[in-house]
């Protein structure tokens, strides 16, 4: 984990590294600047343990159907802490613990419990782009917690015999042109949502 | 431009390439990879004149202060294209016309109008992390349109003085522990909010 605001969000969740590095202190700059994934050298970087982080349930989980780009696998990590929901991952999408999905999740990463595939709850809401029943115009009942809601992948989306399984099918209104919104688009969209018909 | 789907795109929008490049039929494909961002040749290659890009007016803009990130800014392009709304940059932005930004876009930027700073029209709703009303609480009124929604640079917000320059400042309630969302997700539930009060 690269620079000293990740390993700080690391630390105010209760996750020490394994070892921590810092330049001109215990490790010289020029070693930093060679492991780096960021065109500059970090000050610090930690190293820590997968098995350090969280685990357990949220009442929303957010299901990913591989989504490969890690730039929103760690947009969508930022965005279920802020609404207290938890992250499920499917085969095929990016790690979550990549450098470009660390540093999208903004430490989000040491927050959120990452729920196996198998392990996910309670009543599963597909997105999807287009033919869902309008959100906004969903029952309560329809979306009663525990809830996994299922997104799919940026170019596809979600195969068809991944729907039917679910109880329900829902779909963002757009007014515009655009063929479908971004993957943490709608999934931002959809936390917020959830979280106004929750409250 | 490079891929077809993006070629495509400007097409649709009825905006015709000043040169096309197509490997295997009037280039090399070694070229095409030659001059390619992608990290595999693409097929096809497009140049475009920037003043061929849509102007104009919509009902709602969104006004990004100092998003740096071209992911974020491609990003808000496809969201405000969902809601057929208008995008303005502030200085400080990244290209929207940069590689990663028009992949991000996903051909949105052949129909979002970009509005110069200086002529976004309306009341103007600054979206703060913290502190504003919360959105949902907001009323019709203070969102009449035609309006201006400004978000600012993804690590420090909006300065305080283009706050108070606005008529309203909002904030997205947030149940979890997060300190912000990220500005394209952000983006993406206040233009979801403002499309079902106008509605």
């Amino acid at each position: 984990v690269e620079t000293e605001d990740l390993v700080d969000a690391a630390r105010e969740a209760g996750i020490e590294p394994v070892e921590l590095f810092v330049a001109g202190e215990n490790v010289e700059p020029e070693v930093l600047a060679v492991v780096s994934t960021l065109g500059h050298a970090p000050r610090v970087v930690g190293l820590f343990r997968r098995a350090d982080l969280p685990t357990g349930r949220r009442n929303v989980t957010v299901a990913l159907w591989r989504v490969g780009d890690p730039g929103n696998v760690g947009t969508l990590l930022r965005t279920t802490d802020a609404f207290g929901a938890a992250l499920s991952l499917s085969e095929g999408c990016a790690d979550p613990l990549g450098p470009r999905a660390l540093r999208a999740s903004a430490g989000a990463v040491f927050r959120v419990p990452l729920v196996p595939w198998e392990e996910t709850e309670g009543r599963r809401v597909a997105l999807v782009a287009h033919g869902g029943v309008p959100m906004g115009e969903v029952s309560r009942a329809d979306v009663a917690l525990p809830l996994t809601l299922v997104l799919g992948s940026e170019r596809d989306g979600l195969p068809e015999s991944l729907v039917t399984q679910c109880h329900l099918a829902v779909s963002i209104p757009l007014s515009g042109d655009a063929e479908s919104l971004n993957v943490a688009a709608a999934g931002a969209i959809a936390l917020y949502e959830l979280s106004r018909g929750a409250s």
